[in-house]
């Protein structure tokens, strides 16, 4: 394996209901020094896609966002003063059902796009109708986690990739079967992307170059752990 | 932000107890085109560092292995079939206390390093000494996570870094405060150096170049919650 090279996708403003986020991103790499190979992943926090689908509400006040939080889940796992740990409806069990009032206007959250994955898949289409490569693109957004204090991106949309490698029946160096059998890779690349994202600064996307990736059209799916194989619901 | 670049330290053979692992990636570094430069992220996953302190116990038989497993754990946070779920001395909450039996000989098996940080530290000043650069360094670890399928590298110990980059204060591009005000800088890094490390193949470490850190010798203690501020004990 070579060297991993990940570009911060820059010059991309603000982002408003009907945009065309593929097309700012395209702009931007079209105009930057890296721009865009065969084998690339393309990785776009979810904030710019859902406000290019609309997904922005206005709240009136605290409990208007309560609300809306509410509205979002389909579970409620934990309360705890004004935490709420919630499972959406995609399966994704983050902290206020993913409602997100940073980096948006006063007044306003954002939610998480309706169907990630179908906003990774166009945004994947068009580049690479653009460009004439193949890349996979993933949409991500920030999640807490239990035991660990800090927050790391993950992937919530996935399109052209296997988000989670399967190592079955591959040995060590001893010849041993792997213990380790299943890597998320998406949530790796998501992690590695937000590296030169940040959270204050306008870098809402990342070109991720080196990794070696497998095709498929799963989408996010099969990072979502089955409530019956998890041991902390 | 720039650009963000990852190297594989290649070359490093298998390491045995008393073995130096700073001079092993001292040694690959060197020899290598990317060197080591002010600023970068040394990332060790703690397979061989815990090999080179002995770490590495025979295990006769299954039963030998969950005795183990136990006696490594300070508690049992949850046990299905042959799966246990426990708290780590260090306070690290994972599968099987960190006992791992791949990447070693057949009939033994790998503990964590007893004090990761330390651990760190000593082949931070190593390094710093042989290359007179500024660097910090983290030992790695593969841990699963509650509700997302698949593995990823987290932190373990660190030397020279803020694991946890402190954002309060910082306002986003509406001068909003930001919600995310803590992010897990140290996994997110020990995340993205795994893309290049893989798990079958012999890369124990990488170099991070471009990831901007603050100077810190808290090690790893940051990024480990609290028991009272965490819901999913």
């Amino acid at each position: 394996m070579g060297e991993l090279r990940i570009f911060p996708v820059e010059g991309i403003g603000e982002v408003r209901q009907g945009d065309d986020v593929a097309a700012l991103i395209g702009d931007a790499v079209e105009t930057s020094p890296y721009g865009l190979e065969d084998g690339d992943v393309v990785v776009v926090t979810h904030k710019i896609v859902s406000k290019a689908e609309g997904r922005v509400v206005p709240i009136a006040d605290e409990a208007a966002y309560r609300r809306l939080v509410e509205n979002e889940s389909q579970a409620i796992l934990r309360r705890r003063r004004d935490l709420v740990i919630a499972e959406t409806p995609h399966g994704f069990i983050c902290a206020n059902a993913g409602v997100d009032r940073s980096n948006v206007a006063a007044g306003w959250a954002v939610l998480l796009p309706i169907d990630p994955d179908r906003s990774a898949n166009r945004i994947r289409r068009r580049l690479m109708r653009r460009f004439g490569v193949d890349v996979a693109v993933m949409v991500t957004d920030t999640f807490g986690r239990p035991w660990r204090r800090g927050l790391v991106d993950v992937a919530i949309g996935v399109a052209g990739m296997e988000p989670v490698a399967d190592l079955r029946g591959q040995v060590d160096d001893h010849g041993r079967r792997l213990e380790v059998t299943e890597v998320a890779l998406a949530d790796e690349i998501a992690a590695a992307a937000d590296l030169v994202m940040g959270k204050a600064n306008r870098v809402p996307a990342a070109v991720v170059r080196g990794v070696a990736w497998t095709p498929a059209d799963t989408g996010v799916r099969p990072l979502i752990r089955p409530p019956d194989e998890d041991l902390f619901r």
